[in-house]
């Protein structure tokens, strides 16, 4: 393991909970429909926290979710009333938990644990409620606090600033490849959580090391000291 | 018309120049894919120029275009030997013009005309050179310029810095909807050439005229100002 290491910061979305776990909903308003919707929601979410963040555009992540599902039934061409686009809303609320999220974390215990995410403070909140995880994490920490999004430098300063721990003495985990490039370059160790098996970016960095689930993070912070590290 | 213009930026990838004529390239090296790899190369092309700007990891236009083509052939399962890169990188050099921009820019020439592009210098001039476009344009201005990509708002900066003109006599003209928004936040009067026939995006922003291609621009700098322009 590399020595030193404090704190953990974990993303939320996509790495603790399952961004996917809208398709039922989505499947359910739109028969046939649901995996798509869900792609591109998700896709489109993203695209406007960087596009939004780089023009100095900031609007929070529950705006910036809503817009992104409203653009993306208007390109797939699915109706989406407001009390349809509500219900979808509020399942971004109770998303599910990846399976091996409680036992891993249950582990880590020894260490700070936090959330680092662009989510707004009430979809975390109400998220890690949702969850059963509430008391787990020492600190639940949102871009929403310096209105700029990941991969902004300022957003990984936040957990320095909170842990009051230096950057280098930080393990951040997400199952973004583009989150773990930001956070490589901020200065923090990582670990990619390829849930998905996805090949990985050309963003000239790599993480530190790449696991299938929370527990290869278990393993790779339980792991002696290699001489190098 | 928009009272007071005195000249016209064009964005050039997708605007002036049809990114997808790489289609035809990569058809001929991966029989079948050349559709979907365009697609990919080009959508993974403006994902890496967000990210890198918003972590401040500028890397010039030929790199993130380089970049983006390993990633999508590796996402893909495409093989990808350097000599078959460099040869898919070549034909950026010489992308089709869209059959309406001679005739458009020819029509606007008693405004300044300039081009506003993510494009390194490199990659620009050659393009303006292949598209038979040279001295056409007053200026030909890169992102590269301050090292970072739009929708920055330092980005949009740079025409009037280059022309010596008010940001409000700046006609900001391009078919991506999402440099509209940027443009349009950062205080243009905005042309969005939907030359794909897209929805627009949930950006806050919508362009002051949407048109199908250039010629559309033309009408709506030559209509009679409306009495509340």
């Amino acid at each position: 393991m590399k020595r030193g290491i404090q704190a953990i910061a974990f993303d939320a979305y996509g790495t603790l909970f399952d961004v996917h776990s809208v398709i039922a909903p989505c499947e359910e308003k739109f028969p046939g429909r649901g995996g798509e919707l869900s792609r591109l929601w998700r896709a489109k979410q993203l695209e406007y926290t960087w596009l939004r963040s780089l023009s100095g555009q900031y609007q929070d992540f529950w705006m910036v979710t809503e817009s992104a599902l409203v653009f993306s039934c208007r390109s797939l061409s699915l109706a989406c009333p407001p009390h349809i686009r509500e219900e979808l809303m509020g399942s971004y609320l109770r998303l599910e938990t990846f399976p091996d999220v409680r036992t891993a974390l249950a582990k880590l215990s020894h260490f700070k644990l936090s959330i680092l995410s662009n989510g707004s403070p009430r979809m975390l909140s109400a998220s890690v409620k949702s969850a059963g995880l509430s008391g787990v994490f020492t600190d639940v920490i949102s871009a929403d606090e310096v209105k700029i999004y990941k991969t902004s430098p300022r957003v990984y300063g936040l957990v320095s600033q909170h842990l009051a721990i230096p950057n280098n003495a930080v393990a951040f985990a997400s199952s973004n490849f583009w989150d773990i490039a930001g956070a490589k370059s901020f200065g923090f160790w990582t670990c990619w959580v390829n849930r998905g098996k996805f090949p990985q970016e050309e963003l000239s960095v790599m993480p530190d090391v790449t696991v299938p689930t929370l527990d290869g993070l278990v393993n790779a912070l339980e792991e002696p000291a290699a001489s190098s590290d």
